[in-house]
């Protein structure tokens, strides 16, 4: 693979960088060497239209939304190098019509994302952020004792909602706390020795605790609902390292309001970076802004990965974690 | 095992409570209904005087000092039934020459320690706790993305500071999570399959993160000093779920505040409920009021263990988790 190309070559290998202006890039300079970028924010770029109609490749910075407007911009699109574990962001019904190949993460994250769930359940079952609260207020030689005491990991019933790469990965740590594992997926996994649940209301009556791991579809769209958190049962818990609108957030949060569910560790939200402010006065709740994937480890091993996708559509090689039409 | 004997029976069945005042006892009305309870601070109780003479048998509630001028308040002392796992506490020279013998907590703590100190590292690691002080503060929607990145669990070296019921367990669970084990402890261990260093400052120099699990004695007192935080070095990660004293408090503050380590996850302090306000402003460390083993299943346990021990001593069966003198 070789990146230095003579400024024609490289003029040739024009790459949309296509992201949501919160979403930073660190690798932009590394790109430049090897790609002639077409960033729509750069507005000093006179060639942008003009290049626009021909740009065939896309890198999508992160969850950043690619409907069929952002498509009907760039009608020479042929691929779509993603950066997300996830692929709810983009309109894949379109890119399928059109032809359009799309990559994803893959399994850059999935390490990262199963320890962060594993931690979230550890924090919300023991407390951990609140203690530390606690002891930053400067209240333990004024209170002593802090209570209520949490609960133990161990014997756990743990619900894993999509045991694909990252609920697998979990489901192995939290054996090693003793935990029992179930889960409901599209459908029951071979060779998996964890009970299947068909449904996610089955799952939640016979969990403790559910862990979202699965990917938002139309089918996964607020799939932890009212009658899911009144199947979890007042001291059940809820752990989303997976995407804010796998549940309905409302609901949640009037669950955890009313104390009608135990506890929940979020990590993701539906209208991001907006957060339920009614969560920020409780301690059963642990509360993080989109980060359970990030690591520098992982980062570069994304970055492995995109920079071969993106090299790999210029010359015509098989694509790694390429979404598959069903 | 019977407790309901009649007045007479219970009024020979005397027993100790001892305790610092900011431990609470939440069994004393159950004991009641066995024992005639001696406490200390009930000064309504016209003969402590005459009764702490011929008291044989003390329950001692969590790490209360019971020190030689302790025991020379009671001359007729047999036997303590301790609370806590750790017994640094008991002036144990002097319990082995008047032939006093001392129980402890057990086994009873173990999974809830070992839980709590890899919530603790993951903590630190991966930034829940700053990530949650982020959110709750408002600072997503304004800042954007929180900096710097955590670090990732897997690949991290973790020495494990004393391989007994504790150390064993955390061992157990990291793996799970990719983590290289190394340890030191007193004497190498039979069919243990991870690299053992004779010396702390070598497990340090060749590990990411110390983890203390091991009792504080003489030997380990300050075993964490100057030396080994530099040989640790500084992205190395301290984790503290023993005692305090097993760390120079002093030098750990300094490191942090220098950021010659990179962080520290500290269940338990030098001077509790002291804990340094230095790092009250610190986001590479997590505090907690030394509650990694309490949980209501674990109080659970304990109170089996030494309703069972008490009630061992009256009818002259053996005890359990007794401290044997070397």
């Amino acid at each position: 693979m070789s990146f230095s190309g003579s400024p024609e070559t490289t003029n040739q290998r024009l790459l949309l960088l296509h992201r949501l202006p919160r979403f930073k890039t660190m690798f932009l300079s590394k790109l430049r060497t090897s790609y002639r970028i077409l960033n729509p924010f750069d507005e000093s770029d006179p060639s942008f239209l003009h290049l626009s109609s021909s740009v065939r490749l896309m890198l999508c910075v992160g969850p950043s939304p690619v409907t069929s407007e952002t498509l009907n911009t760039y009608p020479s699109l042929e691929c779509i190098v993603g950066t997300s574990a996830g692929f709810d962001h983009f309109d894949l019904a379109e890119c399928r019509r059109r032809n359009i190949r799309v990559t994803t993460a893959g399994d850059s994250f999935s390490d990262d994302a199963a320890d962060y769930a594993v931690g979230l359940l550890i924090d919300v079952l023991r407390g951990i952020s609140a203690a530390d609260r606690f002891v930053r207020a400067g209240s333990w030689p004024v209170i002593g004792e802090l209570s209520p005491l949490g609960y133990k990991v161990g014997g756990k019933r743990v619900g894993i909602v999509g045991l694909g790469s990252i609920g697998t990965r979990v489901s192995k740590r939290l054996e090693a706390f003793g935990c029992s594992i179930a889960y409901t997926s599209r459908r029951m996994k071979p060779n998996v020795p964890f009970p299947f649940h068909s449904n996610i209301h089955d799952l939640a009556t016979n969990s403790d605790v559910l862990i979202l791991c699965c990917a938002l579809t139309e089918e996964t769209h607020h799939i932890i609902d009212k009658e899911v958190l009144t199947a979890l049962g007042k001291e059940g818990i809820v752990i989303n390292v997976g995407r804010g609108a796998l549940v309905d957030e409302k609901e949640l949060v009037e669950f955890l309001k009313r104390g009608e569910i135990g506890g929940a560790g979020l990590d993701v939200y539906e209208n991001e970076p907006h957060v339920p402010e009614e969560l920020f006065g409780l301690d059963n709740v642990v509360l993080s802004p989109h980060l359970a994937v990030l690591t520098p480890e992982s980062m570069e091993a994304l970055e492995e990965l995109f920079t071969y996708n993106l090299e790999a559509f210029f010359s015509n090689k098989p694509l790694r974690a390429q979404i598959e039409y069903e």
